[in-house]
């Protein structure tokens, strides 16, 4: 199970605010049915890493279907194996348990 | 006004799981004063840029305090002078109403 | 065309040097035969923006084939797709001409 | 020691084009006499951590200076303590040792 955050820019269009943009690269997530959460720096997946990366895929090329001329695609991947579930929740609840 | 993403890992420390020196970073932000917010991914701040900028080193020093040998820090930074707000809250809205 | 860099970290190994499993990470591009360069902070890409895709998908899974638990992977995707070429080379000319 | 990459990107310019901010951000680095170079995909500094945050400072700011209205600044930065030299070269020069 992998966590995944993803933001994704348009560079060259005309405007400061690209939030057009990014509602498109969502609509992508939603179509996955992947569990995801938007923040205000980009959007968490979380699920199988296989099926992420195709999403991300998918995510990237969103822009550009909008006219965008070039892309800026961030993305960290946080995959952990030695134990059974590693989910948005869980990562949160573990940090707040430590305050 | 700044909306910064940082996330901080410290390397060489024996477990995978590393929560505990997330929450003495997030302790460093809550002293600050400056509104935040922690996602599965990372801590999300928001204010005037050089507030943050000392908040963000304070930060990447903490987890050298609990021991780690080596730490790796990411730090997003969206800094919009164009508009009298830009927020946390301004950004997500602004994504939701174009879905 | 894509200029892409990627940096593969692994989590909860024992030193902090880390430098074994980059080097497993690189063999992996280094097979793709897709042009590449190693800098001080991870390993830049050019190329055709899905075999890169398939070549990061591999390169993340490298440092689980060597024994680690957890791994963070970080990529920054540039596409441009308005002029025919977008190189790692044109990048840095492009900026030395303005200096 | 810390080495510490950092990639500027100014949106709301009409061009995709975004060379001439890069170069003003790289002569604040040059000004400030620490070590960097130049990479397809950033600018890589090493020195000591506190000088190398100053400067991250300056070069965020360069941008608006030239007429950005909002500014996406990445940093990322790997600072290692547990040995007296942590440097740009020791790095690569550590993972072709291992190749």
């Amino acid at each position: 199970m992998a966590v995944v955050e993803v933001s994704i820019t348009p560079l060259g269009v005309q405007t400061p605010g690209v939030s057009e943009y990014v509602a498109g690269c969502l609509k992508v997530v939603r179509e996955s049915g992947l569990k995801h959460q938007l923040t205000p720096m980009g959007t968490i997946i979380e699920g199988n890493i296989d099926e992420i990366f195709k999403v991300l895929r998918e995510m990237h090329e969103s822009p550009f279907t909008k006219g965008a001329k070039r892309v800026s695609t961030l993305i960290k991947i946080d995959d952990r194996r030695d134990r059974p579930e590693h989910t948005m929740a869980g990562k949160v609840r573990s940090v707040e348990e430590k305050l």
